[in-house]
């Protein structure tokens, strides 16, 4: 299976082999980080925009080296002290980026659907890196390598998905990855942040979290973020430690060798027991370097690459 | 004619046929933006500061995609957190920025002059990137190319630049540009923004905005900075759109294939309409390309290069 | 004697024949910034993270360029907008960017000992760019290498480091150099500010500007941090600059070929007189310059150099 989209907008329009040729694409770009030169030409001469319009180190800095060793040029657009706080449209300064010959803009904003509507009237590519509560599909595909990686398939795997879901592009874009994989997937939180609706995207919803976690292959949390809950549909932070947190006695009700992801930074004490986030079942940092090389996997495809096979050895 | 500066401070003190060079250099570089590899070793090793004491995202970019597509090293100095924070003189920490064996200091300052100041004792090249209220070498440049490649020359053009003159140093940097290379320039603007002065530059002023574009080939607007202007000077933003804003029946006073420039980021509804920005007629895109193109050039000149035949095919 | 160590954290742990190795090593480093080409393939495809949980614009700079020079791959990880502000310890801040294949790890933090807290579980190296109140060795080296380089030695001079001993990182990275490669050194400032402990460190203290500079064969000033200074230990900038600046008067007590050494941005008027600053025998700006040399060698060394030998021609 070859890759053909010029943009990476969501897991949703993807199919299941396309999600696998950017996992595979990925390992062979794995391999690069493992090497004393950790640097391919693949992108030699090429622009890649950073437009990040609401703040993150963490991606920002995953994107930035994941183009510098694919020896792309890379320029970081820093949107406190930018034309859009001058009042331009997002449509007029991603147009300006895109006449300076930027082949690829990789963008997160706080708005649903911003990427897509780049991707509308740019010739550049677009990558979604997070926007609003809708997807943020590398975090997906990274989660999806890892388990992959670990457990040597995804099908057939129990996955509980546990935190604020309703307002979690994370656990939207994971929810599509698994699902279309062949996880059978769960979801558990707070009542007012696990609508029932989630259930149409084929997944058990609960409000039991010991049910939730009972037998699960793979427990991926969310992250709580405390600046941006509201008021009216969190409990306190305590609350949720007590009644969602991941502790040792929630955990033994999970499969033995069951695997622990979060997209971090994570809350030591808050939605996971700090023992059990620097434990050998914890993938965290395992997520980290995987989303480096899927990160380049992106990259390269939607540059026009068409998978592994291209992937100088 | 082969180039022989060691900086660019200001259009006034060029000649015609410097100017030429520098255009005929950034349409050489101008090819190089155009490959599958954007990137010429042309400044391999050199480091290039961009010193930005006033904040700029947009013009910050480009000499940093301009670095970068010469393959010299970059450095932003962030004067947000910077030395010139702690009380440290604008000449100790360009002396400074110098002994890292910088080769290229670019510069952007809110005083008149900065860039001048600098030159005196630097031994490393200077490119004013906007002083004050009073040049802006590049964005004169980049105009100057645009209206070649659009119109095969620029002599004898009717050149009309509207808005706030008196504060603007692109309109500074514009006339003295226009008027070297033999364009007819007409200037407009509010009575306060437009001093009868601006007469002795060889420009024709006149307050009636229909006069002023009337048989024009290059409409060339100014940014309306809400933040910088002077009360006491300004009318109100819907006076000024109304008064002399770019609207199609405006436009139709022109000649039938008038171009339109602006220096971005545009104000839609108060300098210039919306159909308008969008239409085949705006060049604001492509000033953004050609900026680009212009800057390396000026980097490569500035840098011991001699003209266009230099670039390497 | 070849290099052994895979972080720098601080001078006190490295032997004299480490700091000469280092400074022999800068020397060969040096003649690569004086080149056309000012960069060496030695570190390319590694990457460098500049963690700066202290704002610096001047050293975080000095280390951005060393890597680049190197051919390094770079990223600052910006404190400001960072997981750190949304409460990630620093411990998994740290290991997240190791999970990125990071290499080498420049930290700069406000609380002393940061940096060795981190290496003891990072299998990346680690550069200690300033800690608090403890050290700040490339300072240190970097004022060692100049006055080798215009002394032809170190053994047997008199160094007198002037100022806020107390709080300055930079001093006690400064005693522990000079004093291991043999100098003699007197400390002074106000007597709140040096106590008479640094006195088991091998050095003399006196409160006496004039007795502290006499005879002196280098003045190692120190910055006056306004910012920092508690008032109830620091008398007014005014009084220090009356009782401590460094005059023409008080310069003449030292021997007639003194060198004078600041780590920067000087306050003229205040720890020295404007004249001095700006005449021959100030070494302000060769500081500048060799620290980017030190901090090539540095990061050459941590990453598997052995010495000067190994630096290509």
């Amino acid at each position: 299976m070859s890759w053909n989209r010029k943009h990476l907008l969501d897991i949703q329009s993807l199919t299941a082999d396309e999600i696998v040729t950017v996992l595979d694409t990925a390992r062979a770009f794995k391999a690069v980080g493992e090497r004393a030169i950790k640097k391919v030409p693949a992108l030699r001469g090429k622009t890649v925009v950073n437009l990040f319009v609401e703040p993150s180190t963490r991606t920002r800095i995953s994107f930035e080296l994941a183009a510098q060793r694919l020896t792309a040029d890379v320029i970081n657009f820093n949107s406190e002290a930018s034309s859009l706080k001058k009042g331009e449209t997002l449509k007029d300064t991603a147009r300006n980026l895109e006449a300076l010959n930027a082949d690829i803009i990789v963008m997160r904003h706080s708005a649903s659907g911003a990427p897509h509507f780049l991707a509308r009237f740019l010739r550049a590519s677009v990558v979604n890196a997070g926007d609003g509560a809708h997807e943020h599909p590398t975090q997906a595909l990274l989660d999806a390598f890892t388990v992959r990686e670990k457990k040597g398939r995804i099908a057939g795997l129990n996955v509980t998905i546990l935190g604020d879901i309703l307002y979690s592009r994370v656990a939207r874009s994971n929810i599509w990855a698994y699902t279309k994989l062949g996880a059978n997937v769960t979801l558990c939180g707070p009542a007012t942040l696990v609508p029932k609706v989630f259930e149409q995207m084929g997944c058990r919803v609960t409000y039991n979290v010991e049910e939730a976690i009972a037998g699960a292959d793979i427990i991926n949390l969310l992250r709580i973020q405390h600046e941006r809950q509201r008021k009216t549909m969190f409990p306190s932070i305590g609350e949720y430690a007590s009644l969602f947190g991941l502790t040792q006695a929630r955990l033994a009700r999970a499969k033995p060798e069951a695997l622990i992801m979060h997209p971090g930074p994570i809350n030591r004490g808050v939605e996971i027991d700090s023992q059990i986030a620097d434990s050998g079942r914890s993938m965290i940092l395992d997520q980290v370097t995987n989303g480096l090389a899927v990160r380049m996997a992106v990259l390269f495809l939607i540059n026009g690459g068409k998978g592994p096979q291209e992937v100088a050895a």
